[in-house]
């Protein structure tokens, strides 16, 4: 194992980091608060250790797969344990395992919160939680090799371990820079996004919080009520955005060189049909439930935000869906699970598995009455292997063992079903608020510290797509080669 | 497609569950019921519909699969359409979708009952529930198979389509022997329980209608809780006997050839670890709740019972669990989805691919670190083929398809989602009770008649494992070759 590199990537992640702290400290500069002095003892920790961590180029940078997912195994984890430092040293969080759990809700875009008044946090606190978001949602990995050509041409390695989705496609032969227009596309869109709230009833601050936090697909807020106090224009620019910011960010990059009909991709389709069904079912079901919206037109509004927030992962609300009927609630659950595109910045098993495995079961259906007809799944007109649809199945096999670990776990230090189970689907895929104790109108702060723990350990699994942390408890990886 | 071998295969079938009707009839002709009359005319149209269709054997008596999957499915709605009509008619259950989802509950070895008040039925009715708990459990096509030759030498694609498991071994090589064989173990231990009910408190009638509601693993009691007014005896011996029903005939077979090694297969094994480590763990979480029972003896008692009850998939109470802490109640759920051994009466996704399942996960976590390195599942020294993998993970999926699609369709009409969760999951796995509202002291009369329909075909689909439930609706079964 090249452990080396491992130490030098990881040096160079806590430069980055000490980078972004720059927002924060801006944002508490111009504001003149008094948290300043714990995000600036942050960011000198993050470039002492940094610096003392890149001291030296290695001379071999060979990567292999497994350097590769612990690399991003350790950086999300090193990304965390500094990212919460300045909440526990400003005392705005002053329980380490809470600020630790608000800061990895923050990187892998869960936006599951301990705090009941967001209120009352710091500007720079706010913007860093929202800035957490939109780091994690590209992911920072990828962001490092957009600018730092780390190792020869072994970079796809780290990429394939923390891009969310079945496969990983260089949009251009090059890693570093299909990392490049990646981030372009991202920035663009964001500001696109920021642009647009800032005009309506949004404050600078309050637009740019809001964007950041959508485009990682997070959904930390500023408001106690999450969006609920804003008017339709901005719920509705949310509700667009949050979808945009599920599409295959690859998509985007063959719209824009003019290939239409492979940017429309089956995930893409498929995607945009869920969305359509399930919000006019749950619009149905919720007007037919008395009392809970005065017309209509509301409650299509409030069942398209929810969508969208819910399919896209974000976790934003504009209502609290916990009060609706458990027939909408069932079907956002469901929503949970599948997520959103593969390559976006969502979360879930991603809308490209859940084809695969549909056409994967019929196709078993089919062998099981013809078994002499051998044909294969296909999408988008390439055949998908059988040792894909195997690996994908697998992966939901994996998923759904995690999920059951985590839940017994969860239900054995005395959380109910309903909650432990929408805690750890809403963790798991990255979501943020669940049903029950944990709604939209909740927090996470009364779980128990172990609880807790399992729940950090199902963001960065979620966000990571399993394996880079399931391999760190493996004995497979730390067997000397 | 032979549909003259259809025709003639389901008019045995009428003709046997004639026969099957004799027991009933018998026990009404003994007490004098008068239900007697409900039970003759059943039999009346069982004998005249049967005779009609195998008025003339067919000359072409080849079978392929599409076939095999087609008579299975018949068959089993068939006899629970005929199977009901004496609790109708007799009106012991006046509602026909009410008779019908007791009837097909008992069939698949279910247990879910509608009825509030069992201690109010007749003898004759309480002996055809717990009878068509037997019939159904081993297979009610393997039982004519051992008494008929319907076909050549296809009978094979009718047993591999009616037993549970993902393989379906032949003991022997001609498949009737085979049938002949597990059915004579079948009898033999039904036979072993009910004497050892008989000597302890249990009158004749209750030990013989316990015993053949254990030997289906179905659970379908004559009293209002269940197994709960029984003394310790009676208990250990159907915790015991539940176990037994649990585990592969496959292995008796093996075990009275003197080939133990084989007989003690991992699968065995695995089942047995679970129950041991289940029953320690309930023990602990429910003696650390207060006041839930008086001593450490009763607790471990009713902790093994209701461990053998969900993990073999009877669903028999011995106390009412959904009063137990969370805890002990997640593990419930997850041994439900779990289940007994393949080649058993249980039901569940069946122990053996859970083993095979995490086999492939692991094997998936060491082909993403080392690539290059080809290797293989194996399992008691076998090699299980890629293909087998990911077949049993595509089952797996389509399970909890069919399970999501199910849940939804409840939630719409008005179900909870722990009383819809549990409902589905109780009926899919063939266990019986569920959770709050359908917990082992309540029933699930108060369900709408759609989700009653969709909860059947869920009792269908998961005896039957799915596949011959959904060629049903397949259009390719019914494509002309």
């Amino acid at each position: 194992m090249n452990h080396r590199m491992i130490r030098y990537t990881l040096g160079w992640l806590l430069l980055f980091e000490a980078l972004f702290l720059l927002a924060p400290v801006l944002t508490a500069l111009i504001c003149r608060e008094r948290v300043l002095a714990a995000f600036l003892w942050t960011m000198a920790a993050c470039l002492a250790v940094g610096l003392f961590l890149v001291r030296k180029r290695p001379q071999n940078t060979t990567l292999y797969s497994r350097e590769g997912f612990l690399i991003v195994a350790f950086s999300w984890i090193l990304l965390s344990l500094f990212g919460c430092l300045p909440f526990y040293i400003s005392k705005e969080i002053p329980s380490f395992i809470n600020a630790l759990f608000e800061t990895v809700s923050g990187f892998t875009t869960t936006g599951a919160s301990v705090l009941s008044d967001v209120e009352s946090l710091s500007r720079a606190t706010l913007l860093w939680r929202s800035f957490t978001h939109w780091v994690g949602g590209m992911g920072v990995l990828v962001f490092i090799m957009a600018f730092l050509p780390l190792s020869g041409g072994q970079n796809m390695h780290i990429m394939k371990a923390e891009s969310p989705g079945p496969s990983v496609s260089k949009l251009v032969p090059r890693v570093r820079t299909t990392a490049a227009i990646l981030y372009a596309l991202y920035l663009a869109l964001t500001l696109a996004e920021f642009i647009l709230l800032w005009c309506g009833e949004m404050t600078f601050f309050e637009a740019l919080n809001t964007a950041l936090a959508t485009a990682g697909t997070g959904g930390f807020g500023f408001r106690n009520d999450s969006m609920g106090s804003f008017g339709p224009y901005i719920q509705i620019v949310i509700s667009v955005f949050m979808l945009l910011f599920s599409l295959n960010f690859g998509s985007y990059y063959l719209a824009l060189r003019g290939r239409f009909k492979e940017a429309f991709s089956t995930e893409v389709r498929v995607f945009l049909g869920i969305v359509v069904v399930a919000t006019a079912a749950i619009s149905v079901n919720v007007i037919s439930a008395q009392n809970l919206f005065p017309t209509v037109g509301d409650a299509v509004r409030h069942s398209f935000f929810t969508v969208s927030s819910i399919i896209s992962s974000t976790g934003f609300s504009s209502t609290d869906f916990d009060l609706w009927p458990w027939g909408s609630k069932c079907l956002l659950i469901l929503m949970m699970f599948c997520g959103a595109c593969a390559g976006s910045t969502g979360g879930g098993l991603k809308v490209s598995r859940i084809v695969i495995l549909f056409k994967g079961t019929l196709l078993e259906l089919r062998t099981a009455i013809h078994p002499k007809q051998v044909k294969k799944v296909t999408m988008d007109g390439r055949v998908v292997e059988r040792s894909e649809v195997r690996a994908i199945a697998l992966y939901a096999i994996c998923f759904a063992g995690v999920f059951a670990v985590s839940l017994l776990a969860l239900c054995f230090e005395g959380a109910d079903f309903v909650t432990g189970f929408s805690a750890v689907l809403a963790s798991l895929n990255n979501i943020g608020p669940g049903l029950s104790l944990v709604g939209p109108s909740r927090n996470y702060d009364f779980f128990p510290v172990f609880s807790k723990i399992v729940l950090i350990f199902d963001m960065l699994a979620g966000r990571l797509e399993l394996f880079p942390m399931l391999l760190l408890f493996s004995p497979v990886t730390w067997k000397k080669q």
